[in-house]
């Protein structure tokens, strides 16, 4: 039904890696690299020129490099000059803005807005909806919920960008901003729709408007037991590296020292 | 101007009805069928194959089924699997993932995102940019304004997915979000950015954050009177099916009797 | 790389000035005029007919007035019957509807939307993912951030439609919602995700769900400083009409007196 090559563009500067499936509609702009066994869906804008092109006769477009198995979906553009680790894969209608690095294994969900000169690890999970300010940092393992935005300038407006850090194994729930400079720790469970500013260390749940410390994460007990969810990754691996062997086991054998 | 025929995309397994206009850069995949006097505008995706289509060679598409009158905006993607009832509208941009299924006469705005796995009544209305997740139950005459979040996951990141449901002639006002398991009564109006949880009577007024039961919608007088817009089906009646007749007759002739 | 001409309907009742760009996959429809040095990106819809097009066989579409060196990104939607000031701007996949009215140098952020018969004044700055309702009017200088949205209806659902008004260089923060009716000053600063009524007074700092006015923006002072950022203009000028000469020079210059 799909990939009957119409009405799609390929550079001749772009760069295709072996069995990778261009959607129709799909344009790919110089100096694009897209691995092996990628998608690339419909209506897709890849390697997206920057602003400077319209206004640079000189203007040439920087790398972008898509790494293998990458899956995206309709609709997403994607700007010239970022990156992106194996097995990325997106929703529709994405926009990813220049200078964005993604590990391996990250997925961004349906009509996320990632502003730029951002930085996130592995296995992140951004559902639909996430606005990512630039100059924000994420680490590894991280879940955003929809909604939620990320914001860097402390005396709007003005040209100072600090974008918020988030830790390795931690969550930020539905609806929840992240003022500028905020920094949360590992392990932790911000809630949803909090108003988040200041430092947090790890394994906090944090909450509210103007959000605070709750309590350990560790302490939140499910419903009749004395069993908590979290740290999370004991109960949950799917598409996690620990997805055979375990998060205690994983951890020993990858050398994953810092948690 | 519009439907001009120009790079259209119609799959010999659609059955389109009688009257049907379809917009340039249109795709419509296996097994869509589409009622009489549908209007679907240009570059929009019906019938959008599920996961299973890229990894799967036997993969056949579900039946996707919108009945007569549909109305879909441009830029729009239906995933195959899922059912409309007859004057089924959107605004531009708007994604319904799989085995979604909507009534009569309702409607979905700009850029909303439908999860799937979600099931609502006749006459719903869903603004701009509204996120239904995955098991969410809506009934009848339920109006969802912009930047509302219905979630699913009780204890994140887990498989456990359980969805609001919200009851007949229920409002969920701009911004508010509501928590997993979330059970909303008939005549509800949730007021703004709200985060609610938990159970709620028929007819309350909820609203905060955490949101509370404030009181019953009927106490809310208008300024200056001791009447009340509530419950509204009295005062609004604008492409409802007792817009003729007026609710109380309506009730009484169509038989709806638990309200 | 962009503008190869592909795939682009110009209708012949469009007015194109000199030196315009048209991306690939763009469309414009009737009546639209189209002034000189702008850039139209690829994959967008200028003129899009209103509702009346598809139900009446006399449909003309109403004029569309872009003024010189408009910079529209890809896959944005522009009603017809809109009209926007000299260097216009928007991100990618934005929707204005109807009747809408910009300035000078405005910019409209990615997935924004904009409800159509609202008013803007010069060099205001919506950022991403706005949502601006019906009626809404919004002064000059004025900047509002992601998620924030202007809702007109006090009593839904209802046709009572009375959108917020907000003052020259006021700024509303991520994610606050402004209820019906709310009347912002000049020079206010309302902070993230706040739910703001009522009036608010001139360089009112207003914060909080319900939003209450804290102090005047001149007294916030910047960390270890007793000098404030505020009123902004003094402190930022990029791309604003005193970036030359300084904000008191420019208001001596300019006349503008009501500040």
């Amino acid at each position: 039904m799909k990939f009957n090559n119409i009405n799609v563009y390929i550079s001749e500067k772009a760069t295709i890696g072996k069995n990778v499936k261009i959607g129709d509609n799909t344009v790919i702009y110089d100096n694009v690299i897209i691995g092996d066994n990628s998608i690339i869906c419909n209506d897709c804008v890849i390697g997206e020129p920057l602003n400077d092109y319209y206004f640079n006769n000189n203007y040439e477009n920087p790398k972008t490099i898509i790494a293998e198995e990458a899956f995206i979906r309709s609709h997403s553009i994607i700007y010239a000059g970022s990156s992106f680790g194996k097995k990325f894969s997106t929703g529709h209608r994405v926009t990813i803005r220049e200078n964005s690095k993604f590990g391996n294994n990250c997925r961004v969900g349906t009509v996320s807005d990632i502003q730029g000169h951002v930085e996130f690890g592995d296995s992140c999970w951004l559902h639909s909806n996430v606005h990512i300010g630039q100059k924000s940092k994420i680490g590894n393992y991280v879940f955003i919920y929809p909604y939620v935005v990320f914001t860097n300038d402390p005396t709007p407006p003005s040209d100072v960008c600090i974008g918020p850090t988030v830790g390795d194994f931690s969550q930020i729930a539905v609806g929840t901003v992240l003022l500028p400079a905020t920094e949360i720790g590992k392990h932790c469970l911000i809630g949803a729709q909090s108003l988040v500013g200041g430092k947090h260390e790890d394994y906090s749940l944090v909450i509210g408007n103007p959000a605070k410390r709750i309590k350990d994460v560790r302490d939140l007990k499910l419903k009749g037991t004395d069993a908590s969810h979290y740290p999370w990754p004991i109960n949950f691996s799917r598409n996690m590296p620990w997805e055979q062997e375990g998060f205690e086991n994983w951890k020993l054998k990858s050398g994953y020292e810092n948690d």
